[in-house]
């Protein structure tokens, strides 16, 4: 137990946190700015496609309910709600269909809904300059990824890492922006990651996304009630029941401050041109690649056979989904659409698709092995079909560091997702502002356009 | 994974929720009538004790600021919150002086500060009787203590079981009382699981009793989202990556629903005579028993010799506390207060009394020895002062299910913790109120005289 230890005591929690408290804009390499622009354009636009999902519906009824004073900004919404809750329904919007970016360093993090739908709201608190935010932002990679990385088990370990290492990654995050000093950083630290939560049982329910609210409002609470002084224990990632302990089998705490002031690790993060978990685009985008090259027909398709790294197989087993949130979990209508589609977009995850009689014909005909040699972002895939066959192998997926989506591509997803919600004009303009947000002098101008 | 459970698939989580959901007020029994009566007096004296302490003062600023509407009130605070504001208030300072009730059923658990506060906020959403409000109360008992038996390593894995169970207890009882349907009460569940979250890591720090009141909160949002149709998991607790597995190294799911329909759980609750965790009351019963008979001088103590648990040398192995709050987990103070003062009262675990040289001195004359022989409500004391030796045997410690206060001794303690709150009359008014609460038509009557 830490009850004894001394104020002054070193911890690597503390060490952490001092590091990311005196982070300066100035800090930030080019690599790291450019990733932060492609981050928050990608992610509003995400949130944007979502914010009129009837699961948002529900969260933000309650939320009105319950909460009072308009303070932060509901995307796509046309409608503020407090500062608390603001972060709640951004953040689930951001990761409810799956399309938001992915970081793979060590840990599968889905950052940017817990954190940016935290410093949005905070953004509205007071006034908040574009480069604050992406100091911020890239603080909050160091923190979550980081984390994660000191409890390499935990994703095994059943946790949804976005609920967990996002409330950590938030408190971080939104520490930074308020300007919190290495103290009060450390009690950020300690009151997130004391609220962390989220298991991997709630996948396909409309509590998955909710993780990511729930991580971006214990975020913004607990960098509110440190900048007030309230404390927490000084080593509560490393502590004997701290967070890699207890959430982890295996701890390997050094790896919170390892290569700290290196590259940032906001510097890899990954953005996906499919609707759905990073693990099934190599397959997807095998499956597209076949359909295109062959032009096969889907009515002719004997066998869709997939050769699949073995996590592919255990997170996306899902063989009859009944909703358009269960397929996203389910290899076999990914594979389905992309063959039928081309495409494995927002429509293509939708109930109707899910439910759609010619998708589960083609569903029944997919069969997936696991092959340990793989990576998790290779597939090989073949189609059988007029008695022919015919094979792929993607080596990269799309979408992640090795295969990267262009600028050009990011903002086409972007204007994909949010011109139907904001109209063309507000849509350009947001994209514009978020390319130069180095040089925005109040973010509440980029919030305005999205509200 | 559970995606692929049809909905009228049985779970265990389903079948706790649908017996939860039927349960009737005039299923309670009489003992559980009693036990709900004094853990509602109790509860409230506690949360009235701990109401003006900085850390609610930090909290309730953060509140203000980030919160709407007044909603619910703050007990002895002359002020509301919005709906899942205030049980984030209340539910802190019920935990905040470790002076509210436990359940020892095999698990320890502090079930009443998650879960009234929980209760009183919404009771002030809609007219809610004293009835209604008690066997929301009872509900609450059965899902925090049987979730903590399907998970039996969980308190061992470092989890603050009063932030974890006490979501899941919050969540259900939260349910409970808007009358959810057993569908909806298995979703609530889901919900309220899901947010779980508070580590041992922060013990002696303001997050330990945070976690109460987040564990409130928790159950108020889970319940107004499954009121509205938000879903989860079916089988939260006894799933693959469900509660029983992820928060505990051995899971055994079936404890949920054995013996359902049996006794009630909250009849075997227990109260505190001593402001501090419950595994530290035979000691103090011990060294008060000791003080009295042999009128020792505590300047005359040459040591204070302990024969223990092991689990008190555990949890409250500090020595050297720096603050009141860190003091609750010193079983060195403890001995040492009791000696002196022949109390562990909220005045004993002040930041001055932990601070106390008189003390200090005291503090390093104790010795404890582990003696895994002893059940967890027994001790050996002796002191050895003036050239003899006094020995005592506690066979049960005050507070527990063998040895439990009596209703005058909690009205006592209520009344001592109320007064100086609230005033003598109110505090009378009160008590005789919940000494009556199955009459009660309108449970904000109550709330009225404690706000």
């Amino acid at each position: 137990m830490e009850q004894n230890l001394k104020p002054d005591a070193v911890t690597l929690t503390k060490a952490l946190a001092a590091h990311l408290a005196a982070a300066r804009p100035a800090d930030l390499t080019p690599a790291a700015r450019h990733a932060a622009r492609r981050g928050v354009l990608d992610w509003v636009g995400c949130a944007l496609a979502a914010s009129a999902h009837p699961e948002i519906d529900i969260l933000v009824a309650v939320l009105q309910e319950t909460g009072g004073r308009p303070q932060a900004s509901v995307l796509g919404r046309g409608l503020k709600l407090g500062l608390l809750d603001a972060p709640l329904a951004n953040g689930q919007m951001g990761h409810l269909l799956d399309f938001d970016d992915t970081h793979m360093g060590g840990v599968v993090l889905h950052t940017s809904s817990p954190v940016l739908a935290a410093l949005f709201a905070l953004a509205e608190r007071k006034p908040v300059s574009g480069e604050a935010l992406m100091l911020a932002y890239a603080v909050g990679f160091e923190a979550g990824v980081r984390a994660g990385r000191s409890a390499p088990g935990h994703h095994q370990g059943g946790w949804h890492l976005t609920g967990t290492l996002g409330s950590i990654a938030a408190g971080a995050a939104s520490g930074r922006l308020l300007g919190l000093d290495a103290q009060r950083m450390t009690y950020a630290l300690g009151i997130a990651a004391t609220q962390a939560g989220g298991m991997q049982q709630n996948r396909g329910t409309m509590c998955k996304s909710f993780h990511a609210g729930k991580a971006a409002q214990n975020g913004v609470l607990a960098a509110l009630l440190a900048e007030r002084g309230f404390d927490s224990s000084q080593e509560i990632i490393e502590g004997k029941r701290g967070f890699a302990r207890i959430y982890s089998d295996v701890a390997a705490p050094q790896a919170l401050t390892a290569d700290l002031g290196g590259a940032w690790l906001i510097e890899t993060n990954g953005h996906k041109p499919h609707a759905c978990g990073v693990v099934l685009h190599p397959l997807i985008d095998a499956v597209i690649a076949l359909r295109n090259r062959a032009r096969i027909d889907p009515a002719s398709v004997d066998a869709i056979e997939l050769r699949l790294h073995p996590l592919v197989l255990t997170i996306t087993g899902v063989t009859e989904p009944t909703s358009g949130l269960q397929s996203k979990f389910s290899l076999r209508h990914s594979a389905a659409v992309a063959l039928a589609d081309g495409a494995a977009g927002i429509a293509q995850y939708s109930d109707a698709r899910a439910a759609d009689p010619a998708i589960a014909a083609l569903r029944r005909k997919v069969t997936a092995v696991a092959d340990e040699t793989l990576r998790k972002d290779e597939a090989h895939a073949a189609i059988v079909a007029g008695g022919g066959r015919h094979a792929v192998h993607v080596a990269h997926a799309s979408g992640t560091t090795d295969n990267p989506m262009s600028d050009a591509a990011i903002e086409a997803k972007f204007l994909a997702n949010a011109t139907p919600l904001i109209g063309d004009a507000r849509a350009r303009k947001a994209a514009a502002l978020a390319w130069s947000l180095d040089e925005v002098a109040d973010v509440r101008e980029l919030i305005a356009l999205l509200a």
